[in-house]
């Protein structure tokens, strides 16, 4: 396993691989590595022999008072575990070298952030979209995977993917979760003891959604009101967001039938960590 | 010669190339081809053998009350008169093609379109840098050539390559003008013989400014007071901007003195057509 930490020996590594003739699989984390992005890097590998991880805290996609500044790191740690996992490269620029003087090209979409994590992080998908079409031309990938816990931010990357014409395969991979249910999350980290049982809360609220669509409830307002009251009798909860929409275009739905594929999608905040978790189900089924 | 359609058979053209270790020379283009656009595809001939010229009228840069639906066209000729430069490919896909349903994805830059045609022209630069993202994720180019008559576009996709890491060379041209001092353009088309006339102030005034500049003159405001009077003296007339600025950043300058590259750019009604032109002088030496 090699590291990179310049854009010019990242993209000169690729161009080598691709006149070879051989196929580029990148993984892109902001390092911190959990069981979830460990399966992203085996999924990653089934695809590619070569396969590159960037590990980059990507400041464009954190709002002024978010946790940019604290957002855990274990650069070691996160080096021996993906050379466990048969990691080719690591890319690991600083941010002079992603961000440098008068940067200001940004990648932006009309629609898809309007919804759900883009209402409490205005900027956040533009960082996303910028960051990740930045990682495109510097990696040259052929295949790229996600973690379907972001999936608002996976759908917009297919998106983004599409409009501007890469010729890159986007691969989701399921939510990782502790034992207990709680998905896997860099941001568990700032969760004290009490906090961790309460952030069990969202899983939870899957389940019981999944159960009350079982029931033959269509009527997405009394389901938002049943998790609403739910969440809420866990202690240290506030809740951002409960949204149940079409998974292609993220827009609210208030009639769950004839729905083809019904995202159910949660944010709250447990403390001062927002956590996220999210189902798909298919109502019509 | 060979026309392409469609962007995948567009993407595996250019796969093939670089598969056999060859670059690729892109000029993009609306069409209706004259002087100016003959000599983009001489230069970029000089760069690479495979040159592809597209050809494609961009909705997204046009403002509502433009001439999109008025552009001139004449395919027939632009096709031959390629065909005799050389070029190897056509892509001239449709609408659809380029823009397809739910199409949502924009490259926006925040400070260089603030300038010069930017503020009359809101939209017009997000536009350009969208197509001209897909355009190279589209043709793959090594070289990109561009017209400098367009100067702040050059600057604008030259700043996009850096900010989101393309690695691709692109290349200006000098400006193409008619015998008497006319900077050729395609919506030239528009102008009554009268018109044609008055057109030339454009070029009439930077030669003026030149002038100008020659006696010692570096106070920006009075040159361009004079440059005003002189315009409007012209009937038909009505200025969008005169601007003197830093040819990098774009911004505007009071004080010629110590400037390292001057760009002054004009862009001038004459009647209901809206032409620009441009010079770029080096006062300090």
């Amino acid at each position: 396993m090699e590291i990179f930490r310049t854009i010019s020996e990242m993209q000169e590594w690729s161009d080598n691989i691709h006149q070879k003739g051989d196929r580029i699989c990148l993984v892109p984390t902001m390092g911190y590595f959990h069981e979830g992005h460990l399966s992203l890097m085996e999924k990653g590998k089934k695809f590619c022999a070569d396969l590159v991880v960037s590990l980059f805290v990507n400041p464009t996609q954190f709002g002024e008072n978010e946790d940019l500044d604290s957002y855990p790191a274990n650069i070691e740690r996160d080096i021996s575990l993906a050379e466990k996992k048969g990691v080719t490269i690591i890319f690991m620029p600083d941010k002079r070298e992603i961000y440098p003087c008068r940067f200001q090209t940004y990648v932006e979409l009309t629609e898809l952030p309007t919804h759900l994590c883009g209402l409490s992080r205005p900027v956040h998908f533009r960082g996303v979209a910028t960051i990740v079409t930045k990682l495109f031309n510097i990696v040259k990938p052929d295949v790229a995977v996600f973690g379907l816990k972001d999936f608002q931010q996976i759908q917009i990357i297919r998106r983004m993917v599409k409009d501007l014409n890469y010729n890159i395969e986007i691969v989701g991979c399921p939510i990782v979760r502790e034992d207990d249910g709680l998905a896997m999350s860099s941001r568990n980290a700032y969760l004290s003891t009490e906090q961790r049982q309460s952030a069990l809360c969202l899983s939870k609220a899957l389940k019981k959604v999944e159960e009350i669509i079982t029931t033959g409830e269509t009527n997405a307002n009394s389901i938002k009101k049943e998790l609403e009251g739910y969440i809420e009798s866990f202690p240290f909860t506030k809740i951002d967001y409960i949204s149940l929409c079409d998974s292609e275009t993220l827009e609210e739905i208030n009639d769950l039938k004839a729905l083809h594929s019904l995202l159910i999608a949660l944010a709250v905040y447990v403390g001062q960590t927002r956590l996220i978790d999210n189902i798909i189900i298919n109502p019509a089924q």
